[in-house]
């Protein structure tokens, strides 16, 4: 009937279609509610059909997901203001140069998993520092050791020298975390002048620098063609012998075979939430090590961290309409979005 | 020859028989130069004839170690200033009553152990934040769960509810570590009034109201006769379901019947470093449980914190030689000190 | 032509145009240098013919100044990547959409004055709450008092409610000097979503919650045509008798008239920063008040802030230059640039 | 005899006689009240006749003042626990050996200041570094400066070399403040290992070492035999050029005749909040100085400081009352109390 349909008019148009994300696990009942409160939401979530994606997109000021959005599509979104990314990492189904043109923000959930992707670093890099898990498994057979008997390789965080491959969302969410055990902190991004880090009382250093200084490695770059296989055998190698490296960001930045051999070699301990592919195969010669520990694929996607992607997109989409600049979602950065080798997650 | 053996003879004297620790343990190299430079070190550590202690005692100033030291020997101890206790608890074999009487320090090593017990306490909590023992044991049989299959309960620290049973030593240096995930925390200890725990943003509580309101739950508490047990059936109800606890102190507050049987039933997750017989017996039922991290009495024990007590006794003993008070150890309070209910860790 | 000039041509150019500041007094040796070396400098400073700049224009990737950047004349800047405003505030004599449109960037160095002034604003606060100032003028008529006279209206900060008075630059930059206080922190923002102060521990309130509720104030807006004269005399009003008020943003934010008169009736504190007319006349009322500590636009223009500019300008154009988004200087909002109310400082 | 009067005999005899202290100083509502709820106060606060205190004095377990203290006295005070020291330092009036020898705890109120006098503190070195209360007297005789004009010697504290001389109550309450600006730390303190102070981030030095390094220099120290005059020609001749100096702990650490010579050359900048004799001569040479800042021995008498006095008072009594340790005065080091050279503020 007429009139709340004429009130719903006034509410910009924002089309929902988040797949392979879910609706129900990225927004909380309040989000869910601030957001349709806010915008006339088209819910596409189960809609397959292009057209009605086509149909809609003239009068979307926002699209909430990641369909294709080539040229000739965005072209014709006359009133498009932000694509709200909610998988985590930007794919190359956009045209993100004709977005940068017409002042489309391409924004992505990254923020949003930042503080649970920390949390676990910072578990597993505890976890080979004490050896927390090696010695439940041995509790379970019998075979437990007592007080210092299991300790010999156990080290402190507190003082330790830690290293950061990569300082981005991920980095900064780790940083309070770590700072809290006055550690040095050593840094290889080469997206950032030494000036950044040193500000943060951190240090620059070339990737072999700061390999061949650190006792905690904690490895948190994305994947780009310069960044594949960054840490190979040689890089490998530098890790100083009894160290912890801690992989959490994107298997692509390790070479697997050569990780295997220096762990199966005993050179260092390490933990490792990314895996070349997944499920690893079930003979893979990984599941055999014990100076590993596993994790599949599990430092981000904690339902907090779901959860938290709706409120991000609310409260942006909230400021775009209100003609200020979105504050809490990653505004992609043009010169970075096209250099991002991701494939989703599935 | 004459000289140098006259002006060894200007240094003061300290007892050095630190079992059942071992001297080569506690004191690094450079710590145990610093000794011996400063003081003229008689080294019983491997005597144990009590005639040669109670030779040397009239002369000492000080006692690296824990031997029974009842008043009539206190007494003889003429030149006595610190008693060094270097095996992290106070037992009753001292007269400390006497100690008191006499001006002369009981020193106790809790600080060094501090660090390694704060940090190993982080690290199960965020084990059982996140299941990383768990599911790093899935990972050996082939079971591991990728992305948010395995999450389902995870959860974050940040802005969690955290509740200590306890703040001493141990709270004291779990803090900052806390505090990086800005979250709630409540704190239990009938030794502080309200305010010392206030000032430090931390909000003093019951013990029932603690347990009831938080989902992280550390008990740091030592062993006294009021202490026995805190932890009983009625307690362990208060705590909130799927809650984590753990336990890193001393295995006396718990009733680990109690525990147990709660465990049983998954009504919430811990993590157990004490336990009440060491080693558990090879059948415990406590073997069988998946939401049990279990840890061997490893909190505390590690390389660090060892050669760290050496480090404070030097430092406190020579300020002790030049009149000052000491800083480092922890100045055994003679209201507290006949109350814990220690046993030497075997 | 020599091989220098060729080799020289590789260098991307930059006019360097940057009155009213000078080029001496933003960049140090190090950072000319660093700018000399990185890019082919065309040095505008002391040229006043528009024609000059015009040639240079269309080869130009970056402009260090704030010239009249008109769209047509934009339109030929074919190479432009960036211009860096080096005065600290942006300016309605650039076509902000246009540039906008072409993907350039527009800079800011606000950043660069942020510490200068959060330091001095803390200093103002503290003057404020200890009449350091005050005191100070009595010992140099032989009129000052000892311990607790003067200190009747003296309060700390420890604890202190401080309510700031927008969030952006100068907030972010007095945050962790203010949390060292352990305060409670209300903030007026209206450009950011709640969530964004609550990350940060910040309370989120409206003006009046903000001004009622607080006993230390600091004005810290810029002027846009909503916050001209955002503290009015019913505002005024609000804040808590004897309450201490910091100003160091832009003078349009108060009206002055009715700061005047509330402080001629001592209802609160004042530190001021920044006057309606510098300089102020010399008969000015506001000159004979006793509650009011005095400050000429000296909270930012400081010889280390001035050089910090050159800095950020080298970084962020280097960063530019290698295909990475600039990470230091502010990157003007295209939604905000316009609305600011700015004019240059004589 | 009444039956109230027969309750109040089980709280434990407190005799309160402040002087020159007042209680309704020193004592809010709160504190009172709960001091009168758990103990039997005997208020001498206004009775000189010493017969009066030695009646009461028998059955007093603590006393809450300055009396005389010889040990005739004191052995008469069988359930003596503790003297509560409400001035600030401790006189040379009590015996102090004897008190140790009876197991009474003598406690100081110097926590209750020192949060005051490290804002103070902060607060003038801000001044120092910034010229605040200097161009605030320009204004008032309308030769105020602008912008930069004022300027040319303002400098940051974040990133300085700070220097602090002496790091007790004062130093371990200025420090939070002080590392929110990053700077680097340097102490002097005779009375700590080193190892105390590079466990919290500083670097230990000599005199000479932490003088020549720093740019402000913090004069925290008590006075002692050892440090009357502890800076005197020599010393400040090592002050850097343009340094900032702050003194707020005793006059006596300082040499004046040679601290003004150099003020008068123009040496350094200083604040100074203690002094040779108080109140300063009318004529004093001090007073036509520019570059330095007066405060009247202000940094810690504040309203605030006055009423947790109070606060600490009551609950380390109930501490006590309890069997547990006082934590919140300062407990007298019988190594130290005895080297103090202090005498009453008037």
């Amino acid at each position: 009937m007429g009139q709340s349909g004429d009130m719903s008019e006034t509410r910009p148009v924002v089309i929902l279609q988040p797949a392979p994300q879910r609706t129900a696990r990225i927004f909380g009942p309040a989000s869910l509610a601030a957001l349709r409160e806010s915008f006339r939401v088209v819910d596409l979530e189960d809609v397959a059909d292009p057209d009605r994606f086509d149909d809609v997109l003239p009068e979307a000021v926002a699209i909430i997901g990641q369909p294709d959005l080539p040229r000739e599509r965005l072209l014709r979104a006359a009133r498009l203001r932000a694509i709200c990314n909610v998988e985590g990492n930007f794919f190359p189904n956009v045209d993100y140069a004709t977005c940068a043109e017409l002042g489309v923000y391409v924004l992505g959930c990254g923020p949003a998993y930042a503080q649970a992707v920390a949390e676990h670093s910072l578990g597993l890099a505890i976890d080979l520092a004490r050896g927390i898990s090696r010695e439940d498994r041995a509790f379970r057979t019998g075979s437990e050791r007592y007080v210092a008997d299991g300790n010999a390789d156990a080290i402190l965080l507190r003082g330790a020298d830690i290293g950061l491959i990569g300082f981005g969302n991920l980095g900064r969410a780790l940083l309070p975390l770590l700072q809290a055990f006055a550690p040095t902190i050593r840094v290889f991004d080469p997206w950032l002048p030494d000036s950044v880090l040193r500000e943060q009382g951190l240090e620059p250093g070339t990737l072999a620098e700061v390999l061949a200084a650190s006792t905690f490695v904690f490895v948190l770059a994305t994947v780009t063609a310069e960044s594949e296989h960054l840490l190979g055998a040689a890089e490998l190698d530098l890790l100083r012998p009894g160290s912890r490296l801690v992989l959490v960001s994107r298997a692509a930045v390790v070479d697997f075979d050569a990780l295997l051999s220096r762990l199966a070699a005993g050179r260092f301990l390490a933990a490792v939430d990314v895996w070349p592919s997944e499920p690893m195969p079930p003979d893979s010669p990984f599941r055999d090590l014990d100076n590993l520990v596993f994790s599949g694929h599990r430092a981000g996607g904690i339902p907090a961290a779901f959860t938290r992607i709706g409120e991000l997109v609310v409260d942006d989409l909230r400021q775009i309409a209100a003609g200020l600049p979105p504050v809490r979602m990653q505004v992609a950065a043009r010169e970075l979005v096209t250099r991002y080798r991701n494939r989703p997650v599935t």
